[in-house]
């Protein structure tokens, strides 16, 4: 059987994503907001613990509506991927099963190279208290799994869909390239010894006049500080601007 | 000042998680929930709006309390972050300020660079409605802005500290490759194709009782199907796998 959510395979839109006996609407709800935030708006729900459409769903959208409006409500697992090629099952463990087991990265990888635009993808999620059964899991091609902390792995079922989703969305993109500052012998300074240099360096500017007038104060400083925190000055460094200012503002005092 | 959530720069337990001015106990809880999932046990509030210690924190936290019990507790965002080195501001948007931006894989990439065990190094999270005040981005050395869909993009907060946690959590790790099935001139079968064949195979089976006792069929059912699944079949493959059992039955309506 075909969804009813109005798409077909090929029409894109990224991967389905299926929640097989949720418990609670405000989870359901959360997911559909979460697949929004990453470009997702395909939501099949099987077999809803307390009926549909529920407004505790609604109301933790938080504007994801169109999510919800448009969801496919299925009886089983079963007709909820029938038309797909490729179905993912999250589990937070391994089964006694023989199924191939992908982290969520893995997982979204392949996914992307099988079926670049995810139309004929799914992914299951199995109900909050007890994850999806055996033969739930069964059903799918693939088991994935999150290396999340082993003595506290259970996710909460919107925050799963959240990473699936997330992982989806970054798959599609280069991220930037890391970019680091060497200090070499010295270290980076630690916050508060900027705030004491800012303090000292605003005090300093205040008393000049620099910082005029009143209402530009706010801007002018953040516009300071930021600059010199691109600077990502050392320790070594925030000692030398220290000594800057109080060079700059010595004569002032003899002048007086 | 030093925090007061018992750790010290280098000490290690990945980077500390700032959550500045935040609303709602339940998304505190969430939050910590997320970090705990993934292994990070280090929590600064700065002037939470209902007060601290939080009834439905400790309700959503779902078990992870040691987060919420050992969290600093901040009135300001400066001395939450006074020890730290290294400090990126999560935010929905872009502010007219010379900062650098990094998405958040591009960001925990850098952290990992910079800081390997995140020790000395904060993300700060602004308030659900309103997000960091543009003094409180001026603390951070980096922007962190995530790619999300740009017509919703305003993310949960525990969500928010989810998708940071997890991308430092990755940061860590090797993803498995992807793997991917060569089809040639034929597609991947539908689900539906495959579970027509699954029926038609598991009636023949039943009725030559292969699938006893029955209280082993449904295991032995769910070992062929995923010995099945796992070849991955094509369309093609499947009306050839349809015409093997036919022709394998074939003889026995002939002798009953």
């Amino acid at each position: 059987m075909a969804g009813t959510d109005g798409h077909h395979p090929g029409e894109g839109g990224g991967p389905v994503i299926v929640l097989v006996r949720p418990q609670l609407g405000e989870n359901i709800g959360a997911a559909a907001r979460a697949m929004l935030n990453c470009g997702l708006d395909r939501l099949r729900i099987v077999a809803p613990r307390d009926g549909w459409p529920s407004e505790s769903a609604a109301a933790s959208a938080a504007g994801a509506d169109i999510v919800l409006d448009k969801a496919g409500l299925f009886d089983t697992t079963e007709e909820a991927v029938a038309d797909l090629t490729r179905v993912y099952a999250t589990t937070a463990r391994s089964r006694d099963m023989t199924k191939p087991v992908l982290d969520p990265r893995g997982a979204v990888g392949e996914m992307r190279a099988a079926d670049p635009d995810g139309a004929a993808t799914g992914i299951l999620f199995g109900p909050e208290r007890t994850g999806l059964t055996n033969d739930e899991s069964t059903l799918a091609d693939v088991l994935v799994i999150a290396p999340l902390n082993p003595g506290f792995s259970s996710l909460n079922l919107a925050q799963a869909v959240l990473m699936m989703a997330w992982e989806w969305r970054m798959s599609g993109r280069e991220s930037f390239a890391g970019r680091v500052l060497e200090t070499g012998a010295t270290r980076p300074a630690t916050r508060d010894e900027l705030l004491n240099f800012f303090a000292h360096l605003e005090r300093e500017l205040d008393s000049c006049g620099f910082l005029r007038p009143p209402e530009k104060r706010p801007a002018m400083v953040r516009n300071i500080r930021n600059l010199f925190l691109r600077g990502e000055p050392t320790e070594q460094e925030v000692r030398t601007l220290h000594g800057i200012v109080a060079g700059l503002t010595r004569w002032r005092g003899a002048e007086d």
